[in-house]
């Protein structure tokens, strides 16, 4: 048996311990192409309050009374699949339980890059990836750019700081709030812009007097508007997010759009699996990073299954910071 | 003696014939590096308007009391410069006047590409290289591609037009009015949009089920948040001008603007002079579809200098169409 927190009921607003319950799961036998995997960790995320909701979105909603979903890492104890071998350690979304059966089609094999698991569900996942060909392929950063990246203290925002600042590069990051922004001049950002102490415009073209060559967006609104002001010549914008806009009833304004022509702005919008081809090169960039303190990931662990509803709520109230891990 | 255009008068508003004066003007000798040049062609253009103003801008403002300035082709009479014969064709920018002396360095000697020499005041010149690089480079249209081009029936977007159905594109133009919509048609688009007939986001998605792939645009505002709306995966935007945008006092709203993130969407502003290196390459496409006919240029011919501010008059009372031009 293993033993799994489920769905016990939808929250109506911001979600409740109740909404969760752990109980035993039968697992299914290790039939041909399975494996049975034993977590070592588990990812704890804000879009799982979503799939919470039973609406239509990207990713399907949780089903009620059914065990709850997530990215974890295990290690396989017992293989009927060719190539996983107990001991190997694998990426899976069998989050939020101790032990699955899966599809060994639906997991993925660690590679050996030397560095902590745990990793691949944060820096070396998705969030780095985003930040990685963000930052490199869409925006085309390059040596010597100057660059501003909003939500500088978010999991990808830190991630393109680091990764700019590995390349050579001048970064401005702007967050909100004083512990927000110290933060992020821990990460290495040359410049950092509080957007709550003013308008962004102001900020920004306080800290960055010689304009920016590279955006990397991931709010929208009055920092993309910002970054059109202060755009030099052949500037280039990765379109990462718009979260300021996705709440918001009014449509988004911009003043300064039309530098787009008079700076030959180049903005290019774009969605990380799309690289997903070219995870073998991200790979070979981050890993050496890591090593070498270049790229950190700051990680809030949390130990046992039991804490892993209070993790998630935790993330709602502000109470955790960097990326939040459950270890079993 | 030469007879030149002065500025006799500086308009308040819109200008009148008051503000011309055709006067006798001393040319000075032809000296070392120097041709003397007889005018054939001057262009007649809607931007001369606000070189009448004393304000700064891109360009200086035409002096009181001193001939005007435009785009000329003329023949070379006698030259005192290496690499300038007598009846040579030169492309320069003292138009307004029949006759100039003029630094060498200062005109361009027409090529020999076996057209009409006045195609190079338009269609073969800014107009015709505005169209040309935005659609090819900034935007990178291809065969197949479903084009949208707004201000169809303006001078760079009727050019657009053609260019796009001579390389294989499907192309859906807007204009306003249904006599300037029935031009389009004419040009070649397979449909057209009369933006006064409706929104536009209605109009182009009836004439676009299946959404675009690039669009070339002229205008900003709503046009641009129709392109963000209907954008297809990888759609690729070149942006040419916003019109729309420039006297609006209400900053451009945009309600579809995150579509550039999920569909991947690549804007490119663009300057026509970045590429002037490249007119080689723009010369030797545009001559074939000239002469074949693929390509027209739509001109309304003026005969005699003394014609001339009466025919940039009629630019604002929308007398002409198509490239406005005195033959001498």
């Amino acid at each position: 048996m293993a033993l799994a927190w489920h769905l016990e009921s939808r929250p109506e607003g911001e979600p409740t311990a109740d909404n969760f319950a752990l109980k035993p799961t039968e697992l299914p036998p290790t039939g041909d192409g399975m494996v049975r995997v034993r977590n070592l960790w588990l990812s704890v995320d804000p879009y799982m309050r979503g799939r919470m909701n039973d609406v239509k979105s990207y990713i399907p909603p949780f089903q009620l009374g059914e065990p709850l979903e997530g990215g974890a890492i295990g290690a396989v104890v017992e293989s009927n699949a060719p190539g996983l071998a107990p001991g190997d350690l694998v990426l899976h979304m069998a989050g939020w339980r101790d032990e699955a059966v899966l599809a060994a089609r639906s997991l993925t094999k660690l590679p050996e890059l030397g560095v902590e698991p745990q990793l691949f569900l944060g820096i070396l996942g998705i969030t780095g990836m985003t930040a990685y060909f963000g930052l490199l392929d869409a925006a085309s950063a390059k040596d010597g750019d100057i660059v501003f990246v909003s939500a500088a203290a978010g999991a990808v925002g830190s991630a393109v700081v680091q990764i700019a600042k590995a390349k050579g590069m001048t970064v401005i990051g702007s967050a909100g709030g004083a512990e927000k922004c110290a933060y992020v001049g821990e990460l290495g950002a040359d410049r950092v812009v509080d957007y709550r102490a003013g308008p962004i415009l102001k900020g920004l073209g306080a800290a960055a007097p010689d304009g920016i060559d590279v955006y990397f967006d991931n709010v929208g609104g009055d920092h993309l508007d910002a970054a059109f002001a202060l755009a030099r010549n052949n500037a280039r914008f990765a379109i990462c997010g718009m979260i300021g806009d996705y709440n918001s009833r009014e449509p988004a304004q911009f003043r300064f759009i039309m530098r787009v022509i008079a700076a030959r702005i180049r903005m290019q919008g774009f969605i990380v699996f799309d690289y997903q081809p070219r995870i073998g090169e991200f790979y070979a960039a981050m890993a050496p990073w890591l090593k070498s303190g270049a790229v950190q990931s700051r990680e809030t662990v949390v130990d046992g299954l039991d804490a892993m509803p209070d993790a998630f709520l935790g993330l709602f109230s502000g109470a955790n910071t960097g990326k939040i891990l459950i270890r079993l």
